[in-house]
């Protein structure tokens, strides 16, 4: 199946709505400005010396590729003539600072022309070359334009000339991957062979022995093999390169890396049909869903290195659960739904939009979270983290440092249609739910629904003609029960792999109802998830609930739920920008008894409260305060 | 009341016996080797020049001056000419190093003999001399050798004509404090009206603004005033400089400095009679024993600065409760015991003796713990923490480059007699129970018990002539019920702080009998300790018990305990040195209804297991694995 070309899907109304306008019209700009005055922009223009304030860093260009991006997909849907002008300027100042070889790093052109190359463990300049080659791409396909895609073209040219298997060039791979994806892209659209091979050069060179990793701090002795403050020589686990990924039996290290990474070699395994590839991304996303993943789909759970560390370490209060890791886990489960067919990646993709993803940036688009714990402590996050950790916060920021988030949400944001449909011939899946409209060789359908909030999802089939095809639907793991009508009676559908599968001649008019029984449901972690046990999350559909201490008062870790209380769901389209929240019993601990004491013998005393929990997607909207996922259960046994 | 004279108690069997002689025997030879392995004993020899292994630490001085102390202690009870000697010789060393105007430290006397003084924020000079002042006062003691104290006399004068309120004196104080305490011993030892002035000035010029710690700064633009890896000036409540101490509302601070410094305060307040300062104590014991203490008396939450951080804030697998700060908790409670006479100051001392300070070392002597985490992941700190915070860990070591526990521990347990019992006039109080005599002003009492793993206390009474006088026994505040026999008839006791107090005419041959009541006993923190709610500890007496992965397997979180349930209590006299532990029943989190699933919704599903649990102090003394204090508690509303 193909996805959804993003031309062709409109979204039209409801929650998705909201939020992708917000981006087109608020975060685009916003982070124009972010871009230029913190000078990532003025950097290609090669105007910074040593000694000038805003330092370019080695990750800079990808920051800048990434909203290029999230621009053109923007551009497809809504034509903006002053937005193509700024990115027009900036592919100006790109131009400019290619090399003749066509190489191209803004970093490396300012700071040190002789060192390019020499440290791909390290240093970003494969990784920004794919997210300038996504941009590239983007805006080619958005445009028509294809400046930035010959620069790009000619600069993949000069990496293929200075990497592969071949004799004579260096057998290396990049320290931070991207590139696998972004060449299978630039493949898609220029048809040009050698691009598939780098990629697929680059999935397969990964990890195998000797390292190259070795070889070429051999070569350079004392470059950089810092890693942060660890003072320790970066384990190749870490980017992935401890083998090559067929031999890898669970995911490891950063976890935006081995995500993107992840993608590439899906492309890779669906373009080549090479099985063995295609069973690693699912071994490893076996491993990832089943033993390494937040329930809000968040994944990475170790700050530091901003990594996965072992099965069942899913600490809530220090989860750092990137949110460009929750967004590269949607980019590779739409490739593996795509390849497979197979509904559970649609279900981690729903579960990352719907959660670990949309946390990540403010309701007014203009504030972004970089790492999505599922606890806060606010005095605590003020007091010993914030100041020192900027990544960590109980408050969305405005921009980072390291601003890897912003442009990366942005981009998804305004593609998001893409990932709504797949396509198969005249076939249609419906990934995601949300009112939208989709044309397909004559067919439109449009969907209207207050998904995630609302139950009920209408899809209208128009056409100048009828016409046969199956219309596939996607049937939530979450979801235990669900009614479809068509027109109105009984359809015959047919259940594989999480797809309701309808197979019938369309006639204009028709309309599919689908009814996804929504009950507020309780959920438990596995019991080896040490961080969890004795507590449930409550859960709506895809979307995770939290408490706040705005509604909740402070302490939110003394508050009980029990299992069997229902909750109320309540729609109020003035809170939080429209949305369902929960509202229901809870006791509190009681304090009395403790005298000055902090410790007593242990009595359960309660007392019963009303709680409101919060789509977690939208704390910390609000006054800042403590926010809890995972609530203290009643814990009596059956 | 004044503390036993360490000369006149023995500990004659059991528990403390055990762990006092394989201190004595062990530890005290083992510390003596390191010292001189790591190149702390060489410094005071000034051997050491700039580019040389073991470069000088500011604060090795007070590794050694601990170990003096620890030896002295000894030598009161054992004398040992070989001991005698190898103290002896490092004292020879230590007077070589002292400047002809008095200054002594080793660090500044080989690294910079230009810079004393110049940074009392951040370097340890007087807090090295402090211990140094207390190790002379505890070899002359001992041994009636006063060089060490001539020299520290020496050190103090040039002190204090260098420090002080009058004219061209400096208005400093220690960053880290000790020399409070210090100066009183020495002025005790002494009879100098100056030490104790000083100390005065020390404990109460601290504080006052404008803050000395801004004025050398000026003075000396440059000094070091980085702390660890945070970039920041160390904000001044980290070393309780923020306010004057009796304006001081909570107990601020890196947890040692705060601890000393209180124990000094006390002493002030009980020699000068100054209420203000003992007001200033009697509040931040509250709140340190009230909001900010582990229930094994540790304290200190937060490793980076190894500082309390805020009320309520007790993470258990992250918990710092190092080692030094629960010696120094008894420190400044006994000083408090001995003021007011109220038994809690006994019972903080006694939790942290029997929990949070015996876990800091193994059974062996050998090893230490720095920190004493309330819950271990072995995977966890292996991977996470042990490579880069060598202070953290599962598994105790032999020494840490920051070696202030290993000689505070051996100290402690060589002086562990005086704080068995203290004295007014012929009154006495008995503080903690373990097998022991006492002999003072003609009476021997001896203790036999099996304390605290059994429930019955006995007291024999000797004396040549009938005595009067009054016996108190302090009834632990865990102590629910008791009972007191003398000689098996009933006895009529007063109870008045904690203490049962018995008044009459003492006979040779005299038997107190005490029996308190030693249930298994489930605790629960206070609601507002978010790490704790839902999950109970078991006690039995003052010791806190833990489950450890070697008798109940991984995944300690997933068990659950009905908290009426009862517990059997076994002594095995074979089992890690002799100890009682828990055996019952836990239920422990089904595995099962997951598939392949990480979440699913709730199911308090159980499956029965047997568990045991050990006392905390003697965890990670068998193969090295998980633990956990805090076990989930079934929690059903009453």
């Amino acid at each position: 199946m193909k996805p959804a070309d993003l031309s062709k899907v409109a979204i039209t109304d409801g929650y998705w709505k909201k939020r992708a306008d917000i981006n087109r019209t608020v975060t685009l700009i916003t982070e124009y400005n972010q871009l230029k005055d913190t000078g990532r922009l003025d950097t290609f223009k090669q105007l910074w010396k040593e000694g000038m304030p805003n330092e370019p860093h080695f990750f800079w260009d990808s920051d800048v590729a990434k909203w290029i991006e999230a621009c053109a997909y923007s551009l497809v849907s809504f034509p903006d003539k002053k937005t193509e002008e700024m990115v027009d300027a900036v592919i100006d100042d790109i131009e400019r600072a290619q090399w003749e070889d066509g190489y191209l790093n803004s970093y490396y052109t300012v700071k040190d022309k002789t060192a390019r190359w020499t440290n791909l463990l390290i240093m970003h300049e494969l990784y920004c070359a794919g997210h300038l080659m996504e941009a590239a791409v983007a805006y080619f396909q958005a445009t028509g334009k294809d400046r930035l895609l010959n620069i790009m073209c000619r600069y993949a040219d000069h990496i293929n000339s200075v990497f592969g298997p071949e004799k004579g060039k260096l057998r290396g791979y990049p320290g931070h991957e991207e590139i696998e994806l972004a060449l299978v892209k630039l493949y898609n659209a220029t048809g040009k062979e050698e691009y598939l091979r780098l990629s697929e050069y680059f999935v397969t060179e990964r990890g195998r022995q000797p390292s190259y990793f070795d070889a070429e701090l051999e070569r350079t002795p004392g470059i950089k093999r810092y890693n942060r403050d660890k003072g320790t020589t970066m384990p190749y686990a870490y980017v992935q390169a401890h083998a090559p990924v067929t031999d890898q039996e669970t995911i490891e290290g950063h976890s935006v890396r081995a995500l993107y990474f992840l993608s590439g070699v899906a492309d890779v395994a669906a373009i080549t049909g090479r099985n063995d590839l295609l069973e690693a991304c699912e071994k490893l996303y076996a491993n990832m869903t089943q033993k390494r993943m937040y329930i809000t789909g968040g994944v990475g759970d170790t700050p530091d290195i901003e990594r996965f560390s072992y099965d069942y370490n899913l600490p809530n209060e220090t989860a750092y659960a990137e949110t460009c890791a929750a967004i590269a886990s949607v980019f590779f489960c739409s490739r593996m739904l795509n390849i497979t067919g197979n509904g559970k990646y649609g279900d981690t993709m729903e579960l990352a939009l719907h959660n670990g993803i949309m946390s990540g940036i403010s309701l007014d688009g203009t504030e972004f979270f970089y790492s999505n714990p599922l606890a806060v402590e606010a005095k605590a996050v003020l007091e010993e983290t914030l100041e020192f950790h900027s990544h960590m916060g109980y408050k969305r920021r405005k921009w980072f440092g390291c601003a890897c988030c912003p442009p990366n949400i942005a981009r998804l944001l305004s593609s998001l249609g893409s990932y709504f449909y797949s396509t198969d011939g005249r076939d249609i899946r419906v990934n995601l739910y949300g009112s939208s409209e989709f044309l397909h060789e004559g067919i439109k359908l449009s969907q209207t629904t207050d998904y995630p909030w609302d139950e009920t999802v209408k899809i209208l089939f128009s056409c100048e003609t009828p016409s046969e095809s199956m219309i596939s639907l996607r049937i939530p793991g979450w979801c235990e029960k669900h009614e479809i009508t068509i027109n109105g009676g009984a359809c015959a559908a047919e259940y594989s792999n999480g797809f309701a599968q309808i197979k019938r001649i369309w006639h204009d008019g028709d309309e599919i109802t689908l009814f996804f029984h929504m009950p507020v449901v309780k959920m438990q972690a596995h019991p080896n998830v040490r961080h969890d046990t004795g507590k449930l999350a409550l859960m709506r559909g895809p979307v995770v609930y939290c408490l706040e201490e705005e509604d909740n008062g402070k302490h939110l870790a003394a508050l009980f739920i029990q299992p069997a209380d229902n909750f109320d769901v309540v729609y109020d389209n003035e809170f939080l920008g429209g949305c369902a929240y929960l509202s229901g019993r809870a006791f509190r601990l009681s304090e009395s008894g403790y005298e000055e004491r902090l410790y007593k013998p242990f009595s359960a005393e309660y007392e019963e409260a009303g709680i409101k929990a919060i789509p977690y997607a939208m704390w910390s909207n609000r006054n800042p305060g403590d926010m809890l996922v995972w609530i203290n259960a009643m814990t009596t046994p059956e």
